[in-house]
């Protein structure tokens, strides 16, 4: 099973995969691990699911749900990389970075944290669980309200030079 | 010597293991590295060291005494997952990413992140030290003063799976 | 070729390595990777290139040629260790991670770190390239604009202990 069938199959959507940004690269993949960089919540035609601050304009439901978006985009990226291979070459993730553009006086970066880790774990299942941590920005690129980085293990070590 | 008697030889002691979390995992190992996720300072009985941001109601004081109780957070979380096993097992501490909530003139938290690294030094001997990074939130998770993340290699590379 | 020639070629010139700083180091290599601590935009002599946040009182092109000048201290801190040996054993640059210390209103964290993506990859060619995480940060150490992290990789996995 696809990672897009699997996204689909829990009735959500994967957007197109992230473009090849300015002078870097969306996925870096080397022996020590399956970089994804971090993902806004990006949706399709290119605009934001959202933006401002948490605790600010943008409340917790509208957080958790760009969190979540901000998943879809990173395993988008993944599945435009890995297609049929996925399901033979993908280990685990390992870990979450959630950046959350937050009001000095928000304090539950986790609970919107908990979006993006609960559908990791529903699409990938126990082998999507992961280390986490959840912080609070003053800002983020694009006026986004939550950012998200993945590390993911895959076990063909494919060396793209 | 397990982490515990280290802890404890320093005149520390080992809070409980920090619980299960909602959706992610305390700790996450893979082949690229054993990922502890991000700790805040947690004292037995569930609450915080202190509450706040440094430079504002946390003072430098408290907020690397929060620094080092983060770091005995993520060292209990070790202790119960390897127990006996840590001496054999461990190779070394990489990273330590030192997020620090505070106020936008604090800049010293380069001096809150001393308090984590000095105490991994002091417990974990050379094999403890690290790279690290340190940068201020404009809040963090139940308006914890500190939030630490740490990356740790061990020697066995089990595969839980 | 060296990094050092490297970077002379493009007109640049190489800090001193950053001095071994407080109680953490400014790398760490281990099987999983090669970890550079967060790194200031320090300039020969100890001070920095600017201090203060970006959209206040440091413009975009200020941040920018900080973040270059932290990458090339990062650069440095490769080169002083690596020296010779860096063209036979450098593999890729894994992930970068830009902090910008940033008014609450200023959301073009990802330009900011664009100046560290391009001049990475115009000295290490595409094995420069990376994943990569840019946030907003209220303040960071010594009140500098730009902190950059890097994550690389080597063929030879030297075992430092």
């Amino acid at each position: 099973m696809s990672i897009k069938s699997a996204v689909e199959k829990l009735g959500f959507t994967l957007p197109p995969p992230p473009p090849p940004a300015a002078d870097y690269l969306v996925t870096r993949h080397g022996a020590s691990g399956y970089f994804i960089s971090g993902q806004l919540p990006k949706v399709e035609g290119g605009g934001l699911l959202a933006t401002g601050k948490v605790g600010g304009t943008v409340d917790l439901d509208t957080a958790r749900a760009c969190a979540r978006q901000c998943v879809l985009n990173a395993l988008s990226a993944m599945d435009a990389e890995w297609g049929d291979r996925f399901e033979d070459s993908f280990k685990r993730v390992l870990k979450l970075s959630v950046f959350v553009s937050s009001t000095p006086d928000f304090t539950d970066q986790h609970l919107v944290a908990d979006g993006a880790s609960a559908l990791i774990h529903e699409v990938l299942g126990s082998a999507g669980r992961h280390a986490r941590a959840a912080v609070g920005c003053v800002s983020l690129p694009l006026d986004a309200p939550v950012e998200v980085e993945m590390i993911v293990e895959f076990v063909e070590r494919a060396d793209h030079g």
